[in-house]
């Protein structure tokens, strides 16, 4: 059984992408450990319940919608969208006390975000700036993948881009990754981890798009904000052009944008895009190869992610676990992320 | 492993339909938590010893019938149908206490029964009273599922014919259900729940069957004996002519027989029958109708079964477990259950 | 998880056969419960390393060869054949202690042998005498199961012959076998079980080889050094020319060699070839048709040994087992075998 105590509750996580809860579709996630059903309401407002009966804990994603409630399939107790149960069917009362819970929901950036912790504290302005998935003139592409392995993996697989050079040989990497290391800057609930790289050779799969003739700036600044979004800024420059006060109206925006669900302590959701900026898009064949190319970048990270997360289950972690000097960021960020977790009360990093 | 205390244990029940266990063949299966296997001497008595040889614990239904004894198939010790050894190959003495265990077992009502309890307390006379599985004038033919759930799950479903509204909307399903509240009545170990639905509309599948012109008067009586036997009495009337104290030689008389066995704490062996009184039967083509639809509910049953068990594994009950009016009936047989295995020694329901 | 104090481990143990171990294949094998890679460097020297980096517990066997060192797939870590972390990339210096396991191993006989043990303890004159898998004249096809059980129950099922009768009745079998007992002899850290059987029919394998015109002397010699191989003298003779003391020169000899390396508590990586001697071999049909029939009825002990493992795992040993005489040998083995693991500090039989 999933140890909910080692997930921070209090924060909005993605249930899913947007156009994966529809009208009449009872969507069912296991979501932090619980059973989660989610659907929209006629007037297309998502609504997302605990998926099971507080009578008879049989899934209610197997039940049908009633207008803008949902009713059980096994003897017909309905509940509104805010979790409690309106009526039994057969009986006149509804006893006391009779619901599921139910979880605050909002659609923003294409993606619908989740809040499993107290619903007090659910503060909307507080779900990660992710514009790049619907700002005017971009594009992405939402992708989704099933990976598994625990939430922290992927977490520190996008703090560290040195992995690109060994991981994504043939697609992302670049021998210049390893040559310039990256600096940190540490905020109360976010690391960003730096790197700039300037007249450089482009990666594989630069150099197929095209888009450049010679020689680049590549900036690679993963921001990872607690508990589980990161996003990479991936933006190149013609040589010279580029560097951190540089005019980004002269340069090709790509913005990998991440966010992280955990499903169980070894499984988790992961929501993921490839942000073209308004200079980069526009051609549908080089969109496709872009996405292509990452899609398949992003799979040679899911194998090893769960290549590492089935050896850790199977044997354990190293007993002589180091650290290396591109661990900074990660090394921060856990220490955010397990503060967080004890504040709540649970217990961090097992 | 499972439990052994959570199941009664001094009680009849099924191993197996009476053709399942033929005179050559070995039938392993387990029941109770504990394995079994079962063979017919050359006068068809049947047998049931473990399956499981106290020389070095390999199944003793991978060996071979000699005469009306089993011989292991790893060395070659033979026992007769009491469980002891009576012959090591290569040695003239047999170790004094080589034995397996031996179960009681009866044919009745075209099944096999087990008593896996004290066997001084095996009394054929308490095997439960199935005789509409092979009375003259009947049709019953047997069905077997191999459900992924706790018998109970199974039990409290038939003890409950209200879901019948919900699973079975399109075969044994009616409104009048929900509109017509049941009764129930204690036994020391059994429990009847009874519903009586005056002059409605035959359920979809008795309306395929065109057996009845008009309305009917229908009737369910649930009938729970301890541990996992459920009859439902689903006789049916011509509107007008049915009710509690009416000739049951104008009705046709339908009964859905069932028994289940555990296996482990989450697995069963749910033995069926649709049993076809003799005014019902008679055509081949309406006899296989029936059972086709009552099979089709039944797996309906079984897919709602499997998903409520496997939520609550994965998840556990809802904290906040409510019951229902129709509920009632089941209560007492928990209660009447838990009794039972209490007075054994045993534990009750998990 | 393995309860690595259960193996003995200050032994050496077949980690695979000789053509397993490539040049260019990074090798994967779970061996005594822990993760191993194994390759081979330019010279040929094989290497053994504990799969799963110190840096984040990725398999290396999914990395890569640098020359003789092998380079982590993830961070590009690099690590010399002993172990020893000789590369970070991005950084000058390597972090104190970073490393990885690594363990003594010898081409020998065919096999790549392993020592999981003190590496001051590996004395490569222990490695088990298995001559006749390469000795000139000698022909020996090596053969590879992977068992579902412990490796305990393989070792007991080749002390015991008897079981030939039972199981390999269409092969290796002869009711004389079980006319014939054995005797043991011990050593301090081996056991003979020793039967001659003299002027018997040959079994079904040897009648459909046509070796023999008429009856034959044969034995069975197994032969079990500590902890897990089982060397079985199989030698055949013309009826009247074979005894313990007779010419071997004249004998159809024939050894079935076998070690088994433990995976975990429940799986067994097992070695196997039947060596054919000078006057048995020669013959191509001949051959193929021994190793056929051979692996035929290894075969038939693997699905044996996997039911008996399966029905401990799921329903536990009887709870009243017994032994018979042909167990002598393997008694006295259980107590050379736990003695030993205990002298280390280890547990002995589970």
């Amino acid at each position: 059984m999933t140890n909910k105590a080692a997930f921070l509750r209090n924060a909005w996580y993605a249930a899913g992408w947007r156009h994966e809860i529809e009208r009449e579709i009872l969507f069912a996630r296991a979501l932090l450990g619980e059973p989660v059903v989610l659907y929209r309401q006629a007037d297309g407002t998502p609504v997302a319940l605990e998926d099971r009966c507080c009578h008879r804990s049989v899934p209610l994603s197997i039940g049908a919608l009633v207008g803008d409630n949902l009713q059980c399939g096994y003897h017909g107790l309905i509940f509104d969208s805010d979790g409690n149960c309106v009526e039994v069917p057969g009986q006149t009362i509804v006893p006391p006390g009779a619901s599921v819970r139910s979880y605050p929901v909002i659609d923003r950036h294409n993606l619908v975000w989740i809040w499993m912790g107290d619903e007090a504290s659910a503060d909307e302005t507080t779900i990660p700036d992710l514009h790049w998935l619907d700002a005017p003139g971009w594009v992405a592409k939402p992708a989704y993948l099933h990976v598994k392995s625990n939430y922290r993996l992927i977490i520190e697989n996008l703090l560290d881009t040195s992995h690109l050079t060994f991981v994504h040989k043939g697609t992302l990497g670049s021998a210049a990754i390893i040559d310039n290391p990256p600096r940190c800057e540490r905020g109360e609930r976010d690391i960003s981890v730096i790197r700039w790289m300037m007249d450089i050779e482009p990666s594989p799969t630069w150099q197929r798009l095209g888009l450049f003739n010679g020689n680049i700036d590549r900036c690679q600044i993963s921001h990872w904000m607690a508990p589980a979004t990161v996003t990479v800024d991936a933006t190149k420059w013609a040589a010279g052009t580029g560097g951190p006060d540089s005019d980004r109206d002269q340069a090709l925006e790509v913005f990998n944008v991440n966010t992280i669900t955990p499903e169980t302590d070894t499984t988790s959701h992961y929501f993921w895009s490839q942000a073209l900026g308004p200079r980069v898009n526009g051609d549908a064949d080089i969109n496709k190869k872009f996405h292509d190319q990452i899609y398949e970048a992003f799979q040679e990270d899911q194998t090893l992610l769960e290549f590492q997360q089935s050896r850790i289950d199977q044997f354990g972690r190293s007993d002589h676990e180091i650290d290396i000097n591109v661990d900074a960021g990660i090394l921060q960020a856990r220490r955010i992320l397990d503060g967080l977790i004890a504040a709540e009360g649970g217990g961090g990093e097992a």
